[in-house]
């Protein structure tokens, strides 16, 4: 079989000329030719290709059961998916990523490489559909409008699955800063102006349970993504579709892809809502705001070395800069900022597509899978790599923070319970116009005894509520 | 008192006129100089504004009941509360609703609005804070920071059922809609080309389900919005409050609010973090993003009369055009659209806002206040709307429809089990070039007995799944 | 006339009581009651009216000169229009401004009132139209579809021309500072961190810059703005209008509105285009981001006191806390970052809704309209509210920046040309961690001459290109 | 040279073996451990590795003429840099398009493997530094400050040129499709309501005039690509580069690069700023609005083809459904309606990384390159391929056309000036309500004579403004 040998396939538009090394068909090799968009072919998102597969498989099992499959069509369609799944083919599901039609091309993908791997290990040759049907056989009781979203569903539950062992990681990174610098003394601040004390193990502490809560909101949203429309066809009213077919076919499904799918109890308005797609990138929206908020406190403080905060210091990763010597630049957290700004914008396409939809269906949800995917890999990379890259090697400068305490004009808070706010206040614009330490006018102007004053002053009493020490 | 007499305030920037007529202070005064910026005073959300009261009047309890503020004073502060939150004094809330200082205006307006009633009802003059001062006492124990995100999520948690209670009476409207429509059959549409029939019935209870499942996600985002900071004061690490007084004051307010309120565990963590904000905006907008395809699909299928779908009539509310006479316009729906509009920027600017906040704090939840509860009043007015001005009134062609099911090409669907797909699209084609019906070419070509046919092409069996008759 | 006294008018639907003190009429009513969304009318917005008045007294004018509009009818619209463009009557424009009917209701509501008003003049009662009628005479030779973009253009005109204007004084401010600072060495920072020496002069001139090229911006999209398609009437056709209508109506817009418009070459696509109100609004997003990184910038420059860069002192202009004494903070630069935030959003639902339109008409102008008028106006208060209240006031803490650029390890970079950037990286990174300053480490290894090094680390070479110094 | 053989290179974190057969050095190498984000190198967009080599051949020239870099070391980097826009080594640029650093990792790629050819080139070892460096020499007198910004420029402004001619070809088919259809009269629709009578020929100019204004803006933005930042070196203050190197620089990229560019008036704030990425991207957005909205309409025109508006005929490109025989689906605008979805959620990532700039430098430049060179590729793609897979095949059913004009309610607005609005109106009721055609009501009432009537309704009367015909 040379690379230029061609057999010839049939569809509406008439007879077509398919290479005869592809295990696509002419539905594929048209959809190729009409969206020659971004260049990325879906086979690189191997979650919804072996979402296609065992979606495929379980329909085969289902229709067997059900008595419209015979047993060797069903077995070479399951062989041919698990092959599939465990990775073989991929380079064959060609058409883009961004594509018209509402995921048919994507489907008929399926249909035509599932039917000629199949056709092959029945001992049939590629493209002799009279033994085994891409549409008839491989799609039995199945449209592109219950397959598709399903399957980008399968994908998108894996797919956060495999985030949130990601964020899990990063978490517990956090959480080894958060241990290591917890008598790390520090001033707090808000509106970015010097606030009240804390410590440095506070402070990352936050950042760990931001992303355990993110975490739980992800896992929740991903629970939306198991309902499944299979037994919908065409519009959700499962023309076509045996009677048992829904149930047949969910729990051959939950069984192979160890996902406990449920059906959707309304079938029509399951097969047009990407209500639930928004939802989850939504949550995803939350995760990169707050990874983003993160990332520019990191920045922040190990901003400097001399000009800036300088209250951590980043592993230095590679030179920062071409013309400055010896520069280190925070790369870690700006390239986490920047998946953050993509997924926010991947919302964005999203929420758009979602809104487009028409009727009893929506044309979009290509671009939404693509958004999607694109989103939930992304982040995966960017926790991994904040964690590994950045955060285990996170230094602090401990003299400069017990320092800028001790220099704080916000101790002046912590007097108010003893000298009210308005003396407090007096006490802190005087700290501030002549350059002492808050502690040296409460001491000049006799606002209080130094004993008492070292009392309310000691670390563990400012980062803590406290009973008023009278 | 004349409208005109003054009275003087003290304030960090030194001596100021207040109206003595005013019940708020000098920190109010100078925010609301400082922030000429939309001319909305925050006194026009008045479920904020009740819940900085009953916020204010817990917190005055439970120092109370800690033994720090006296009888007289937390009776006093508790009866301004109880008015505030009857509707009074709303107008003394001024400051703009965007605003600098991270809320800082809008608890201080409350503290002195609420020092200044309590003050008279004490028998004393308003501004004589000697006897009851807005920050010592009314701000006991708090901070902004802990007060006006706590303030911020009961507002929203009340505004989040007012909205679910509009929507379940759109969610009926449906409903109603889909019982009156359960036999009237039409052809589904797929990326707005014939598909297969389906009952108006169908259609329309798609809505229903899809606003009955955003209420199920509204209802749990908005359980993230019962964790409260009260007794974090400054940055979270409870500086100033008594150690229990953060147990305390949350049991008082649970009371008062009648809202199951929580105390978050990580209490610098739930100071500056706005992740629950974010994603109780990204529910609106999943909301939005639906009740927008609803009203896109209302305007669809009411389009024409003639020359476009005409499946169904909007009731006339108002004349059309000011040039075209008679002429009708889906206006209700096309005001939702809308108001989903905009809701879908809020959420944007939401996210913009908490992705800015730095360190210990957020400084940008006065926009995100603005935002949401933009979104929550808009939204429910919106459904309110739509179910009373239009969702009732609908009726439908049901000759046109009936017509269109016999007439259409779609119908080649119900014969794949029997005739196979490419014998299927054949007569689909030939039906098309035509102008004849799908029978009609079956039963020239032979394909199929008439009875078989007819038997085949019962309504009840196109709309629902079925076991193959052969 | 009594408060409840009536009269009766008729619609499409049938008769309906409106009350006799109304200058609206029985269109405006049911406007009124089918849109409950906002509470805020669009008399909010003067520009609006005043652009909708400058449009009906243009009209008149024209229909008057083709013959089509008596004398008599022709004055008393134009004298109600001047009255209403000198500020009379905005409280009758009462409809919400977010309304479906793509705008009919306002241009009734001007109609009605304008005609009520005249006949007024002309000495007849409100509701007698047969003597002058809303559609037949103010409206004629109109639709709400060319009148009402036409009139959202011109208010978008005038309010970027106030914008530009608000945008200029900051411009001003910020170049005095420029001038101010412009002997204050300090570091530059890339990417949060020390780079090499400039003086804060440079960096207040850059803010000025930006600035000033966002004017020249603002100004070709207004341009856009002068665009109008009056004369297309319904659909761009011109249907019911005369073949001289649109030039004669141009003109007399022109002169009256002192706006040079031009009409439209396509009516048809300028009736159904939104391009022109994303362009603007993209440019007005433009705006917010660099209006917000300088925000971010101020906020930054001016952290601490103590823990923070501490290089300029904002003023202060309210108490910062309620909680922690003596705080002051960057309200101004916060207030107008959430300006920003909320003018991105308003972008969205500006693009939304441009992609909404179908066919030949946007329905979703209205809120178009709403999010525009919104950005211009919260802008323009921005831009002054900054320069008033922030920049004007900014002081330099000159001797802290000294030292900074003469600790800074950045100085490294200039000596790049001399020991090239190996060396230099080495000198860097014994720098640092010694602590020392660069000239100390050069000088103690004998990489260059005391004299030399002295001339190389002159400020006006390190902030300006040179000749390398052999 | 096996694939496994390495060489030795050092910088800042000490020494690094790299594969000998890279071009690439130390610093990519460690910039594409740090940065696995997308799997997308740099190289996937060519325009950007032209941008860098053109931008490097020109600093070698400009070094040269300053008497900074020798002949042979000029000679050899120009070589280089001329092999690389003829397309050579774009496989050696590995970084990820993802990366932070502010695009120093791309400069330093492209300093190394300009040098490392270089090398080759003068018949050195790749890595053999001593003769030739990549940041001595490759990088002389530059900063990635300068560097990247300026060849994002080029490259954003090479692929605005790119689509304006796509755009320019989908113009042409629109306006070879209204010719085509000047004559078809059918009925134009505001808020998908039946309006006035219209050509199909007017329909479709309207989308080449959208078109035609959209090449305008897009040209115009681009012009704002063309000011570039060499000179600026590391902040804008041009340390290390040569007084007269900026102008040099500039004149020898414009003859090189075919592009006029001029450099920026303030460096400083050129360096930091991305204002005009935001505005380019703010246009391609306002095409991508457009786009979409043709593509709405073209889809909807084509719903059908019996139950839907079945005005126009989309050509054929696949088959439309894994189960409904014989359906045609509008896959080629589907696909472009996702196109621009894309688009605008790219302008939104590009919003966010604009405004995360930060004093003197914008670290997230690389997401904005990333960002907008898919929206114009993808833009051009999708152009392109709307015109020639589906614009051209058009067709338009012009039977159904000329009859719903006939039967037309909307016809009763050509009666205004004739009978009146109010008279015109209870016509358009009876029509609808009777199912009779206006002329025939009119006839009935003997409002006109038929004679009139006819005159009136003549499609050239309807389509254009009119003297009325007295």
């Amino acid at each position: 079989m040379s690379p230029t040998d061609t057999r010839i396939e049939h569809d509406l538009l008439g007879d077509r000329e398919v290479p005869s090394a592809a295990y696509y068909g002419v539905h594929t090799l048209r959809a190729q030719e009409n969206f020659p968009i971004t260049g990325t072919p879906i086979g690189r998102y191997p979650e919804l290709i072996r979402a296609l597969a065992v979606i495929k498989a379980a329909a085969a099992e289902a229709n067997h059961a059900l008595g419209l499959l015979p047993e060797a069509k069903t077995r070479a369609i399951v062989a041919a998916c698990d092959e599939i799944r465990a990775g073989a083919l991929h380079d064959q599901f060609v058409v883009d990523v961004i594509q018209g039609g509402a995921g048919t091309s994507t489907n008929m993908n399926a249909n035509e490489v599932i039917a000629n791997r199949a056709l092959e290990l029945m001992g049939h040759a590629r493209g002799d559909y009279r033994f085994l049907h891409p549409n008839e056989d491989v799609n039995m009781g199945q449209s592109t409008n219950d397959v598709y979203p399903s399957a980008l569903r399968l994908a998108a539950y894996n797919g956060v699955m495999t985030l949130i062992e990601a964020m899990a990681v990063l978490q517990g990174a956090f959480e080894d800063k958060a241990a290591e610098f917890a008598d790390v003394l520090k001033m707090g601040r808000t509106q970015l102006q010097d606030a009240v004390p804390m410590t440095l193990g506070q402070e990352f502490s936050t950042y760990a349970t931001m992303l355990a809560e993110d975490e739980e909101r992800l896992f929740e949203a991903a629970q939306l993504m198991r309902e499944i429309n299979l037994g919908a066809t065409a519009i959700g009213t499962g023309i076509n579709a045996h009677p048992d077919y829904a149930a047949t076919v969910r729990a051959r499904l939950a069984e192979l892809s160890g996902i406990a799918v449920i059906t959707a109890p309304n079938l029509i308005e399951a097969t047009q809502d990407c209500g639930a797609f928004v939802q989850l990138s939504g949550v995803l929206k939350r995760v990169a705001v707050k990874l983003s908020k993160t990332c520019n406190d990191l920045r922040l403080l190990s901003s400097g070395p001399r000009a800036g905060f300088g209250e951590i210091n980043l592993p230095a990763m590679q030179a920062g800069s071409s013309i400055m010597p010896g520069k280190v630049n925070p790369v870690i957290p700006e390239v986490v900022n920047q998946i953050a700004y993509e997924v926010i914008g991947n919302d964005l396409t999203i929420t758009f597509a979602a809104e487009g939809g028409q009727l009893q269906l929506n044309a979009f949800e290509p671009v939404i899978a693509y958004s999607l995917f694109k989103s939930l890999a992304h982040l995966t990379q960017g926790c991994r790599t904040l964690a590994e890259r950045c955060v285990v090697g996170i230094t602090a400068n401990r003299e400069r923070l017990r320092e800028s305490v001790a220099q704080s004009i916000g101790l002046a808070t912590a007097l108010n319970p003893y000298i009210g706010y308005r003396h407090a206040s007096e006490v802190a614009v005087a700290a501030h116009e002549s350059g002492k330490s808050v502690a040296q006018i409460v001491l000049e102007r006799g606002l209080m005894s130094a004993d008492k004053l070292a009392e309310v002053l000691r670390p563990e009493v400012l980062t803590a509520p406290r009973a008023l020490a009278h």
